[in-house]
């Protein structure tokens, strides 16, 4: 019932987008893994925003600050110690004048109405508040750390872009250049990301509600724009007969069974088979545009339009890549720990 | 970890498909609730096999007994106490002598092998153990009362097939031809179910990981066979523009505020609007086919071709439509009580 | 929230003394565990009623049926398979009829009254309903498997008699002789229990909220009738020194570093030291007593006195020394796993 | 399995005693509450170091810097948003130099060595880590903000010293006289604190595992040095016959149900009963004290003396009162909310 994720691990995260700082607490990491810092910044500046000219020009450092967790080792990097790891993000650049139409006027698309609801008026509605994108970064945080946890096991999380306004991608320029004609429209486009986790061993998953899709599905949907998610074959497979997306068993070069096709995605009862692990996620387009939208005014009780201001990502999926290997990693951590 | 759903409520699911028996305890549903059996009843046969032709021959009454959670008031009604609902079903039409190669050659696309990974070799072989689809039944009675305290709050959950083997779905008879026509062929099919939630409330849901979307994601692939879920436009937003998928916010008649179109599927960051909630689930043919497949002996370490013996569904879809509704019923509840 | 225990087991107690039945599901036990069912079943006999003239005099067979979480080897024997473990005992000698005056006034030192607050009315007042000290049946059925388990992992957990009514016991004739004389009179008595866990490792426990207090009270408060906990010097700690508390380490023969004393009762900061876990529990007297007491009338809103009728310990602490072996299993298997 | 607490409301506490930061995320606190941050101030000043002459001199400002969970409103004040409130406080007074020997040799009474083999000699040993009573000040900011909010809802939670070093306390001249000797004496000395939760309506607390006892020992054991917890009568009630412990019941002059006597500590069943909660917490003697020690050096695998050096405590008692309030108003909020 909270911003917080995990059975064997806890990841806690919280803050706001316009709030002084946000931040994520991630207990339950074994002890004595040495953390690579700078890994982990290249892993949390692929998610950072204002590196690109498409992507949103808000400026922030972004650079966690680890309060504890960790203790430092004779050549001064960073050790597990076994404590809850905590690390905070200062929100320096944060322009709250932008909003302040937003406290009356709900953005189609965004959270701002259902927070209002459920807040009843007392939501911070910069920006999002703590359901803005900008949460993704103390997500990422843990996710770094989870993939370099998972990576001492042999397991590897990677994710990509597969589509983007349902266009298959096969380049980041092909990428760039549909985005930059949708933001000139001052429109937006959404897309689908897919991930695989390799080296990923037989067996782990819990029966009916606590299986590999239901938990990366739980975290999975911790993203912001993220509305379908599909294993293995997915919804493809609604339309296969079984002899066709029934995988066959094998025995490889090793003596280990394997799958000869892998339409499962990996997963079987909720259970690994050890296989990859295959899923697919899809983003809708960023809510926030330039065009003039149909909108309320609360106080007003009545229609409004709203152009919406800011700086926004004409499309967010970029972006969201290393986004769904933190979530994906943060689960499957959960798991095999 | 486990078999347990739930945050306020608690679902725990046990039993084995050869197992003596199956059920389900179901904690912290209010006291005072009047359960109407014949509905309950109605529901469960619904999903109840060997109730047609084309579906799984296997007989089994499956009416629930219900061992304790309610009180009989002075007309013999049973009225909910507060104390935590348990009902069981036997199991008596199972014949595990079909099962006995299974010990053996795991069945591709069933749980068999990663369950016999997870669980050592120790694993309840006989028809997928605590895997299989018949652990819908306790699911279903569990989802089944859920349904009955919603309906007192005003909310309905209803689902209905949307396609088969790829084909829209108009109705139960065309439905069955398709599945008629793969019976033949000893092979079977998969499809979508789509599934409505009406009288929904708006300001339900929690920010990041227990969001509507992630708490109905965990319930409803607990359900077998599902491999890909999306809520309202799902994976077609993915291919749409801001522009487009944005649901413009409007005032109805009665003063309220609405959204004009519903591409959210009624939720917005992870909280629901107030509109309807939608969504879609992916369901993979049965693995169960006639058909000779490849697979391989444990015991020989090689390969070795299986004909999986037993009643099967050709397409477990029709009977899974009230499982969809069961297992989203489970996940509303758990968020609006 | 609810009849529920356990981070890494989950145990999902339900039923009421006067339900058709009562039981227990116990989930993430390890697969390959064979049931000792004779030592279950002698264990499961030190709690049973009627077994003993001074005891309760309702006659329950109370033999679980194991519904689930099981299959049977060549020998017959009861082996887990990773499923959920179910049991059920069959409620057969409830007299419901001894109970109906209940319903209207509550019984002092009973959860009657704090029950017909809770569910407004509509618990199950018959013998305490699902608070009722019969649920430490299926309690202590889950319990008498988790001993299981733990002997396999070198643990054990036995606990005995430590004082009744005050007095410090050495023999059971002694206790017996005490209970005896309160029953003449119409009374109950209360006593301590005391418990040790051997072979317990060093380094279980987490921290804060998880610690292996934390935990152990968390389970052991769920006994009806215990108003108290300390482990090691406990209370008696708060009136020594630093000096004279504190256990000083030494290194034993064999170079493990262990305590010389063990005031801490085996644990130092939530976590424990490889020293026996100790601990004392406080039962109250049993509420039920045969002589007239003080009570009021729901439906009239005044004073109305009470004789309790029915079968009754006169002290239950005898019959609860398993039923906290069964408690602190419960925990100790929870974090060891 | 953390350092988590809370089935509705979500409580993660961080960092160790020698980290940058220590800090807690707090999680479901209602929005719209106004945070008195005066009263908040000085409720944390009674737990804080360095206010007295006996009590430890390490001086920390103490002042937690909320990063989340609030929004401004027009006098300044601030107001739950309803998102995640988070904390730090920074650790500007920590000198590790006195800890560096620790790293070798345990001191007795403390987690040093737990923790050791736990974290596999990878723990943070400088003054116990997240183990120290430093973790106390983040609890007491989430405590003080459940303080508040239970005020609103009538409810009130305090505390006092109830004995030291075994004689019942009158007054804190005669608590100040008796630490200061045994500050002389390089000694220290255990207490009891009584905690009266008054205002606290009737039906809170669930059956069994999570009634109120369960779950405010499982908090009020996350307080260091606590080795016992009793509620009402608790131990005594051992000694006592069933018709001296039963509360009777009676009907107040507004017509309310009341106990006359509260030997139950407010709670029945683990449910409230309307009466106060009252509830004794048994706190050991402070383990660093001035005198040489026996332990032992992992390093050379035999026994060593021990001075533990730094500023202590003598008695940690009178700061714990407050500690002890801000634990049980957490388990109280995480019921009633």
């Amino acid at each position: 019932m909270a911003s917080t994720f995990g059975n064997r691990i806890k990841v806690s995260i919280f803050g706001q987008s316009h709030s002084k700082g946000i931040g994520v607490s991630l207990d339950n990491i074994p002890a004595g893994m040495v953390l690579d810092e700078e890994k982990l910044g290249a892993f949390l500046e692929r998610r950072a925003p204002g590196r690109d000219e498409n992507m949103t020009q808000r400026k922030e450092e972004d650079k966690p600050e680890f309060l504890s967790g960790f203790m430092e080792d004779e050549q001064g990097r960073l050790v597990t110690c076994g404590a809850p790891i905590s690390a905070i993000i200062r929100n320096n650049d944060a322009k709250s004048e932008d909003y302040e139409e937003l406290k009356d006027i709900p953005r189609p698309g965004h959270a701002d109405f259902t927070a209002h609801i459920k807040y009843g008026g007392f939501e911070d509605y910069r920006s999002g508040g703590h359901l803005s994108g900008r949460l993704t970064a103390p997500l990422c945080v843990a996710g770094g750390i989870a993939l370099q946890v998972l990576e001492q096991l042999g397991i590897r999380v990677s994710a990509e872009i597969d589509e983007i306004g349902g266009q298959k991608i096969e380049s980041r320029e092909q990428a760039d250049a549909l985005i930059e004609e949708v933001k000139d429209e001052g429109d937006s486009l959404g897309g689908i990301i897919k991930c695989t986790v390799s080296g990923m061993y037989a067996g782990v998953g819990d029966p009916i509600f606590d299986g590999v899709e239901n938990r990366i599905s739980q975290a999975v949907f911790g993203i912001p724009a993220v509305k379908g998610i599909e294993f293995g074959a997915g919804f493809a497979a609604a339309s296969m007969k079984g002899s066709e997306n029934n995988d066959p068993f094998v025995i490889d070069g090793e003596g280990n069974v394997r799958t000869e096709t892998n339409n499962s995605g990996g997963i079987l009862g909720g259970i690994t088979s050890g296989g990859d692990i295959t899923l697919r996620v899809a983003f809708k387009p960023t809510p926030s545009i330039a065009k003039e939208q149909k909108s309320i005014s609360y106080s007003k009780g009545e229609s409004e339009n709203l152009v919406v201001k800011g700086r926004h990502d004409p499309c967010i999926v970029p972006r969201a890549v290393p986004v769904v290997e933190a979530a994906v990693a943060i689960a499957i951590l959960d798991m095999v720990l």
